[in-house]
């Protein structure tokens, strides 16, 4: 099944089963009022979720439960959490990262083939899927990261990798908005990311593995992450290839020393293959193949007024979470 | 007034207004049924808790407002917020930072005075004041660090300081439990505190900033933090005291480039003063002063069944938050 939030509702919006093409949408409010609340008794909820879903998809009825069924506005839509408990991200696609490295001509350490690079990262708020980014400074070095992200049930401390695969309930896109100039100067600090990572801004609907067919195994999502900028292909690298570590073992991670509560995003950190010709999942990638490539980066960071398109089609064709599709604001 | 939230009820527990002397309470179902939907509409809901807290403090009633005034009892608190949406964590009190520095012989950077040292730290779920604190393993350096954090209502993005300390609306005790081993290799990888640094314990009751009279000005709590181990004195550092940067400060610098949704913690973190016989107020300080007092450590981290006493102490000698009492637990 396929679930949405409408911004309406309050601040955690109003949960919405959508039907499979995203063309009709219909609110569950005697299943669940929100997202979150579904999350917080999945084990319950999702089945009678999922029955909604399929008289959606089966029949072209004007109302399912009592409640209308309207045609889908992606305008209309929050972020599927539009605040979460907990959003831990990585950087599982390593070719990134060696290429990052290479490029300032350090090593790549050892352990990073074994152990997950992860971050805690804000969850207060998510931007909805048409809504713009808010910047206060161009001057930051305004990024997006394509990349992929499940949400979990409630996960037990110290979890098997084997365990983990098990909690992952939804699957989606989101755009982890990185202001790069603030970047080195908070690392240096060695506390991590706090002002460079701000609100990142999630697909319009999330779906459940089920939905995804063959091309969700191993944990991994095997489709090529498709970014246009202000219109123009940037990159589709695929995001089976070369993920050294699956939403299993980065969960397994995150929770070694704590659970995770029902609702916690995981994301796999930007897309990027070995093969450069499929392009980037983020300019600090593109930059950097610029900067092995001839010396230096050709692209700018972003600038107030681009626009940033997301989006990931199955084998048919067809959209599977809707596009994120936003424009960079600054509001200082 | 003083809240808390009872375990029962949900994930989010049940909120409850507390009598000053915190030994008597009353639910609030017809204002707010938890902690985190009174944040979200505090500006009309913060009158209606302080009308009942008034009404508490005023009489013996039986009741209020039709619900039972009952005797509390610290075992059936969970967390006043029992998960959150975001938890940024300072570390505002320099001797700390430069004692530890100074023990391994590195410098502390000047940009340290004026730029303050925060985390992203995760938010998920809050231990529950009396609740153990549960670890895979000692071997991973079990400590305790007894802070002052504080809520906020919702901040936009890059406020100033002078508006952000208007945001402050309670003030409470956090033990973040920190796991020593697992820090440097941690922070070797660039990317922040994430397995060692899991959940934390808040204390009892948090209150409104006016609760606290003289002791909060200039957007800092000045009364000693104390805190005891295995019922031995371990330390009481002045939280006034060499704090370098105040909540307002914190709250500015975590909010330059994203708004904090209402509900957002914001911690001091591990009080520490200059004046060494004041003790510390986690174990990692303690071992730095042994370090530099005669070249090692002396004090080994905690192991299974240690309890840790976090408390304040008005002038009068009444408890303002009551007790964070919690043993140490290894479920592997």
């Amino acid at each position: 099944m396929k679930l949405a939030s409408l911004r309406r509702g309050g601040r955690d919006g109003t949960l919405i089963v959508v039907s499979r093409d995203l063309t009709r949408a219909v609110a569950v409010p005697d299943i669940a009022p929100t997202l979150q609340a579904a999350l917080d008794e999945w084990a319950q909820i999702a089945p009678r979720l999922a029955t909604v879903a399929q008289a959606l998809d089966d029949s072209q009825a004007r109302s399912i439960n009592g409640m209308d069924v309207f045609a889908l506005d992606p305008e209309q839509l929050a972020a599927p959490l539009p605040r979460a408990y907990e959003f831990v991200d990585g950087s599982a696609y390593l070719p990134h990262v060696e290429r990052v490295r290479r490029a300032r001509g350090a090593e790549v350490p050892a352990s990073f083939y074994t152990d997950p690079l992860m971050y805690q990262a804000t969850s207060g708020g998510f931007i909805g899927p048409r809504e713009p980014v808010r910047v206060p400074s161009v001057d930051m070095g305004i990024d997006l990261e394509a990349e992929v992200i499940v949400i979990t049930d409630d996960v037990p401390m110290a979890v098997s990798v084997e365990q983990a695969a098990g909690h992952i309930v939804l699957v989606g896109l989101v755009n982890d908005v990185s202001l790069r100039n603030l970047i080195p100067p908070e690392l240096a600090k060695g506390f991590g990311f706090l002002q460079s990572k701000p609100r990142s801004a999630l697909s319009p609907v999330f779906v459940t593995p089920d939905e995804l067919g063959e091309d969700w195994r191993d944990s991994k999502l095997h489709r090529p992450l498709v970014t246009h900028y202000n219109g123009e292909w940037f990159g589709a690298p695929e995001a089976g290839v070369d993920m050294q570590f699956n939403f299993a073992q980065l969960i397994a991670h995150a929770a070694r020393t704590r659970p995770l509560t029902a609702g916690t995003l995981v994301g796999s950190g930007t897309v990027a293959n070995e093969d450069t010709r499929l392009g980037a999942s983020c300019f600090a990638e593109r930059r950097t193949v610029e900067t092995l490539e001839s010396g230096a980066p050709k692209t700018a960071f972003m600038k107030a007024g681009d626009v940033v398109r997301i989006e990931m089609l199955d084998r048919h064709g067809a959209t599977i979470f809707g596009a994120i599709e936003q424009k960079m604001l600054i509001s200082g």
